[in-house]
């Protein structure tokens, strides 16, 4: 809003400046003009609520938090990282829906003694993770708090009925998609002090998403899906639960990066299919397809579903991979 | 998510058990259960996001941020009132574009010693708010904090051309509807120890934003609206900056109800018209019409537009009432 007031703030921003020392209205110009606006935006950023073309009927919406020092760590991802990371997961979101982001808001509550060019930066990593699906930031709010806290929400459309989690049946074949385990070996180097293996650790601070893949399963007929943002099993679990169903993971079709074997035998002897199995943030997809179906590309078939209740690896159950908690 | 696997987790919510006591899961799904869905939610809580039918071609979208100290104190309001206020700030900036709201999300960080029933009685007013307008709370997403931060974004539709804060034009008259000041005096009451006059403190802990003002200014040819968050005449300012016009407000034609007489009185004889001028929190609307419209019901004429810049008050430059900003 008012933006007119202040027609070059990013001009203003001094090194080492706080967001006490810009303010609230130059940040909000600074940070609006990191986000172009799509042609689905009939109304942007600026006045009391955004306006958004819907071509389908429908809308997709999901909503989620990061709060510093519990989501992320400012010593451990550079601003753009979280920027990346906190578009990312609720990208994911949409695409476990089989549906594709358009637009996205985000409240932000900061300390005041916050440098602004964090923000900045955070704003660009987010800008940015949001073009590679084309979806546009249209709206947000800033304030202050003692930590901060991003909240964000995105909309996003289907071309086909979007696939929920209590869709699958006897006789589905379980498959993935994306990166898994990757992040949860980042996290637990960066746990010890490390900064490396590099590949983990960049996989940790920005996922990579398989955002073509949501509605591409969606198109294959999916019967449901979810993304990993917890840990594989307990997400499993979620499908197997919504469905009524028992979920089978067989662990020798779980792709096992190189990088993971090293940090295992780096942790003493650890089996690094524990990363794989309950590690999240990679945000990879999962999903349930009738057998005979053709799976698309980027997809890998690492189980099958029988009836029954509950997760089991091999055939047994496991216990010791939750799976993140809140409280 | 994964509501089955407590069928009746409110039931198992002891006095004075805490967010660590009830685990996430369970608390999520006894929130859910405060939530009734309209008929507008083609998918509800408990998947990776909502689906939502869309009959208008285009969506409303706002998102709001509340800030434990900051935007509410606990002892200062009840849970409930916290759930009200939290609806009602974001409902009314759908009512400031004309439209009126379809459905929201409710993102809440929340230390982990937080008493459980705070969140249910916040969640039972945000529900309770939201039915005002028919409204569903369509998703979530609950995680610990230092403080309690809520962060709400609401979606909505518009009947006719959405209201911008760009289009008042010289010879408008500007107009507002609902209450304006009473907030700010319940709030100066709080601040200094008092809890009457009563209307006053309640109208500071549960707004009553006039829902049904802005449909009909829209309808009604309205050629600006914004609404009054953070006091009147900072919003007027907006409302100028934006259509490049002055706005003169007559301050004669405010209205200044009886209990703001008696706390200005109480607070050594301020002018009680500061309170109607600089307060928020009421979510007034302030809209321009053309002259020769017929206003709607609930809207009185409050000031005029004329070519220029800037606010007035009485034709004149007043200090001192710029509103409130977060950093």
């Amino acid at each position: 809003m008012a933006t007119d007031q202040h027609p070059d703030p990013a001009a203003a921003l001094e090194p080492g400046a706080t967001l006490g020392d810009i303010g609230e209205f130059a940040l909000i110009s600074a940070l609006t003009q990191r986000f172009p606006q799509g042609e689905q935006v009939l109304i942007g950023p600026g006045d009391d609520a955004a306006v958004l073309r819907v071509r389908t009927g429908h809308v997709v919406v999901s909503t989620d938090l990061m709060v510093e020092g519990r989501h992320f760590r400012r010593d451990w991802a550079s601003a753009a990282d979280v920027g990346h990371r906190a578009a990312a997961q609720n990208i994911s979101d949409i695409n476990a829906m089989g549906g594709t982001a358009t637009s996205l808001t985000i409240g932000i509550a900061a300390p005041v003694d916050l440098e602004a060019q964090w923000l900045l930066d955070f704003a660009q990593g987010f800008a940015d993770e949001c073009a590679l699906v084309g979806a546009s930031v249209v709206g947000g709010d800033l304030t202050r708090g003692d930590q901060v806290v991003v909240a964000v929400t995105v909309l996003g459309a289907c071309t086909v009925a979007p696939v929920v989690r209590s869709g699958a049946g006897p006789g589905d074949v379980l498959a993935v998609a994306g990166r898994q385990g990757w992040a949860a070996g980042g996290l637990a180097v960066l746990g010890r002090g490390f900064r490396s293996p590099r590949v983990l650790v960049e996989a940790y601070r920005r996922p990579e998403p398989p955002y073509a893949a949501g509605p591409a399963a969606a198109d294959a007929g999916a019967t449901s899906m979810i993304d990993v943002s917890d840990g594989l099993l307990s997400e499993v679990a979620h499908l197997a639960t919504a469905s009524g169903v028992r979920i089978d993971v067989r662990s020798a079709d779980l792709e096992v990066p190189e990088p993971l074997h090293a940090v295992a035998a780096a942790l003493g002897g650890v089996d690094p299919v524990g990363f794989v199995l309950s590690g999240g943030d990679d945000h990879a997809l999962l999903a349930t397809f009738p057998a005979d179906a053709d799976l698309p590309e980027g997809w890998a078939v690492i189980g099958s579903v029988a009836e029954g209740e509950g997760v089991t690896v091999d055939g047994a159950v496991r216990t010791g991979d939750t799976g993140w908690t809140h409280f």
